[in-house]
């Protein structure tokens, strides 16, 4: 807990993190210029590079850990490992990192491929990442092409590798990449300073190194040549990696050393790899391991158990800034071990209400429409062509436009469910328009459907229920079920401390706050009954209803956007993450109708009735966004909606009770 | 009230004017591009031109007044009369005036000029202004010389005058300036529509004119020639100007015709004005007067009832949209006039927490440093040359610098009382530093000093206390008493309406804000024990300390904003208009310092012990501001300067009470 405690504090960089060194003494005139260009930015690791991070972490005694995957080997396998990311990310890795599979085409634009898994953990899961390259048996022109496609992308962190020869007959070329050391040359030479480079440290010594010494000579020139860290190999005893840094010292390597950790977690795995990496398996290991080597559930507990132990002499040495976890792509063990260590986050802190993209161009964007508030990706893969992106002001933004929805987009808009799991979930066949609000009304009380299903996921929702808008649930059943179809809320908040662990966002010692809003797809006569209602929400509600066809009624002057979400915090100005802004709105229109046709039609028939079903809601339906301006009050929305249902059901009540009044009262002020 | 209730309306517009106009129906995908480059006004007049503003406000039948004044011949006439702009400029004009006058040099940089009185109305009292400007007997060079020097000044509307020939051989010139209507002509032939333009009418014809509707005729050749409106020369009946208007129309004159409205005020300037004008006073007015000719009261407050009862006549015959006093640059008699027709505000709104300028460079700008909130003039002047204004976020602007202090700076910095009435209020002769605290505690109290006069104001406020800073008079008497010298301090606000009368802004509907501050000049010893009282108060309380020197203390991290006033509104941005910007802070310094010498130490013989004192002060005390970071919890200052004062009193207990504590509560936190 300490650790955590820690982490938030460093994170934010808190306006003094001891009595006395926050307090600065400039020389006065000289700085006055200083900070006339800053732009506000709430989160120092957003802009410092990994080194920095390392160094910031390894002053204040801060342990942290990093993960490394490998990349899949299918399209759906590429979903799950973004999944994985997303879930492990909540955990706090420093970075993760990403390996470089010569033969798998790894700096190509397939969806699997090494480039493409890192630029998705950096732009979408919003990851520092390093990215692995090997250098044997490539040209030079071909190494300054991956790198530069790295850099366009937006990685920062090379991970500088040989590579296994390919063959038996490979030999040393003139002037060609031999080494990793070479390698890290080359970065330097043609990109400066822009990477940070890590490079591979072996405990027991590089298994074709002649000697110990001689491979701890090969690290010192890595070092030589400019790289910033170290991560090790696996071993299975912290004595070889305390004695392999205190080998490394003794020849003059200062920079971080981490260890690299291998949980054990299978027997043929543990075979394969030691195997692979010609490392021996210690006898005290071979003992326990050989008797229970049947039992899965066993060696993982074994495993767990032993990462633990050795783990804990590492951090205890005082010589282990960070453990770095070989995770084999599964979750369950390193994540057990990391917990043990009370290392893994528990509580993750939200920088900003929304998933923030870990590219260097995104660094000071701090606005977000509320639209893609659940398709975090979709919004990021639509901006990613932006020069600029919104700081403090939606209006400041001059780019121009969002993304076309385009194939490679709809790798991300695919649902992360089988075809099967969602005709269970939205219906095998659809009977009428009611049978699609009993979809989404299971989806919001998490009831299982007629089918006895569980409804896990919507088009416009890929998890459950957020905790946030868990509080609204039972006003959202109400209104499902009577064909007011929700797709996106939050309750109004009037200054929640900033740790609050459901609505909080941000450094600590701050207030956040909302404007409660609502979502929703709905029938053209429902929008009838609810633009007369309306008139009563006169200006506390701001409104935009818009249909397929671009058919757009809105009460925002202007069309300036409206925030939604804001946070005020020590010594720093407002911010505001959230707007609801007129003009994305359109642009979300477009995704928001497409999605009922892509992910829900096209799983029937062509002319089924089902299909003829949904088709219908997303030719006449209308998609509406509401704010109740009014935060500190409580939220009016509900009632704007009940007052709908009441016109409906009592509609010849509407000339009497509203019509004349609204004219007498004109009249009660002629001066109007 | 009808009226004021509209003007906040329109000047706000409000998110939907009725219950259907405000919902607009827009094509889609056409309108996607729209709003990227906006910024959030909050103003729409502060972006309209003025025949926009007119237009609206005739099309909501909302009345409005505007106020004629000439420039004054001195400087401290000057002086007295941007007091008066102020305090009339709170009724709401819509427009102000000033006179042309060929005879004082008028285009000139002196501050008497009618060029630079119009100046400092738009650009330090944020009021809509038109200059006048005659034309006959100038060259087009010379024109065109004065159009350039009042558009690079911000003056946005000309009245295009001919002007009284000068001498009685005066002839028309071939190509020159005989007519107003050539001015006209020239002001859209060489600045395009970059001028609002006004012209005079004469509701019983021009003096010079041949007839009637000859001078018609010529009115209609400058309308015809560009101009906007018309504004009348005075009337006694509302007949008169009636007529005027339906043969104006009959002609096919269309604009708005503005009456020119003179409140008699006095026998003798009624008598000239009418002898300059070659106007007559008709029978039924003179009847009245004569007998009270002497009574200069009576003869104001039938110039009251005469002026009201004819405006009364003017605005139910619905042909009149606004109207325009001659004020003669008194206050009383129209200030009365407005308020019985009920066109006064009384009830000012504030767009934003300090006085907008009208310039329209300056239009976007949205964002303060706090520390010139007694001071707005000078912070304008200091400004004057930046490109841009920061607009949302004070990091944002790109601005280089503050102005110098230079000379004309100074007469902005120069006390509206005179060195007798200074001397009075702050001390004939000062015996220490106590007596300078007297001082202080005097303004704050409003109670009389020791020598029996109250201290209406500070060489760091011109006015008495704002209502606003009146809220913490307790606290501050208490402190001053004490040598902590306040000059700035506001309350903490969590949530208060926008309407409120006291620290309400912005449009109607929103909610504002405020982080407690407070600023003050202490000594040395004082700083000393302060900065150890703010250990405790970390990082609830954000600091900036510094001398004369530029000796600087802080706990801002990176030197960033800190918000302090901000502001939530219907349908819109966060707007958060004031903020401790540590950088400007440090350009404060130097005028807050400059002000104990320039206004309060050179009031006193050179070597004097009174001048000394001050110099003293200046020399070795501090400016600190603290910000109470923690807005919806208790104001905590007023415990930290108690806790200094606690620290002052008792210094012993100082180690035993706090180190210790501190070390232990460290110990009980090993992995801190």
């Amino acid at each position: 807990m300490v650790n955590q405690v820690q982490r938030v504090e460093d994170t934010w960089r808190t306006c003094s993190k001891s009595d006395s060194s926050g307090a600065s003494n400039s020389g006065g005139e000289s700085s006055k210029e200083s900070s006339r260009s800053s732009t506000p930015v709430l989160d120092t690791d957003r802009t410092d590079r990994l080194r920095d991070k390392m160094r910031r972490r390894t002053e204040s005694g801060d342990h942290w850990f990093s993960l490394e995957f490998f990349p899949p080997r299918t399209a759906s396998g590429a979903v799950n490992l973004i999944s994985r990311f997303d879930r492990m990310g909540s955990g706090g890795p420093l970075f993760i990192d990403v390996t470089w599979h010569p033969a798998g085409d790894p700096g190509s634009d397939k969806e699997t491929s090494s480039m493409m898994i890192a630029s998705t953990a950096v732009n979408y899961c919003g990851l520092e990442s390093i990215l692995h390259l090997t250098c044997c048996n490539q040209t030079k022109e071909k190494i300054t092409g991956y790198l530069s496609k790295a850099k366009r992308l937006g990685l920062k962190n090379i991970m500088a590798l040989r590579g296994d020869p390919m063959g038996a007959d490979w030999e040393e070329e003139e002037a060609g990449f031999n080494y990793a050391t070479d390698l890290v040359k080359h970065i330097r030479c043609e990109f400066d300073d822009y990477f940070d480079i890590c490079v591979a440290g072996y405990p027991t010594g590089h298994p074709e190194a002649e000697s110990y010494d001689e491979d701890l000579r090969h690290l010192k020139e890595k070092m030589d040549a400019g790289a910033d860290f170290i991560i090790t190999q696996l071993f299975f005893r912290a004595d070889t990696f305390l004695k392999f840094v205190r080998d490394c010292r003794a020849i003059g390597i200062t920079c971080p050393i981490l260890p690299g950790i291998f949980p054990i977690q299978g027997y043929q795995s543990l075979r394969q790899l030691v195997k692979l990496s010609k490392l021996e398996v210690p006898d005290e290991i071979m003992r326990v391991i050989e008797p229970i080597k049947d039992n899965d559930a066993a060696i993982r507990n074994y495993g767990i158990e032993q990462a633990v132990g050795m783990c804990r002499v590492l951090l205890e040495s005082g010589e282990v800034p960070g453990l770095h976890f070989y995770t084999l792509n599964r979750e369950v063990a390193t994540m057990e071990v990391l917990r043990q260590l009370g290392l893994w986050n528990e509580d993750p802190r939200r920088t900003l209400p929304w998933a923030v993209s870990a590219h260097p161009k995104r660094k000071v964007e701090d606005v977000r429409p509320i639209f893609w508030a659940s398709r975090p990706k979709s919004y990021i893969y639509r901006t990613q062509d932006w020069d600029d992106f919104p700081n403090g002001r939606w209006g400041n933004s001059s780019s121009p436009a969002f993304g076309e929805l385009n194939d490679y987009y709809l790798f991300y808009l695919k649902s992360k469910s089988s075809k099967d799991a969602l005709l269970k979930m939205w219906g095998e066949e659809l009977t009428s328009e009611q049978s699609v609000y009993e979809v989404f009304t299971s989806y919001i009380t998490a009831q299982p459907n007629v089918a006895g299903h569980k409804v896990m996921c919507l088009p416009w929702n890929d998890d459950p229920l957020a905790p946030e808008t868990n509080l609204l649930k039972n006003e959202l059943d109400k209104v499902n079920r009577r064909g007011v179809l929700t797709i996106n809320s939050q309750p109004s908040i009037n200054g929640k401390p900033s740790s609050d662990p459901i609505v909080g966002w941000g450094p600590p010692g701050g207030y956040v706050f909302q404007k409660a809003y609502l979502e929703f797809f709905t029938s053209s006569e429902n929008v009838t009954a609810l633009l007369k209602v309306l008139k009563k929400y006169e200006p506390r509600v701001n409104y935009h209803i818009v249909n397929v066809h671009g058919q757009n009624t809105t009460n925002a002057h202007d069309m300036q956007p409206n925030a939604v979400t804001w946070g005020i915090f020590p010594g720093r100005e407002i911010v505001q993450p959230t707007v609801v802004d007129p003009v994305s709105f359109l642009y979300w229109k477009d995704e928001a109708f497409a999605l009922w046709i892509e992910q829900w039609a096209k799983l029937y028939e062509d002319e089924s009735p089902s299909r003829m079903i949904i088709k219908y809601i997303h030719d006449n339906y209308f998609l509406v966004n509401l704010v109740d301006n009014d935060f500190p009050l409580d939220n009016c929305l509900w009632q704007v909606i009940d007052d709908m249902f009441e016109l409906l059901d009592n509609p010849q009540e509407e000339q009497p009770a509203e019509q004349p009044n609204d004219e007498q009262s004109d009249k009660e002020q002629p001066g109007k």
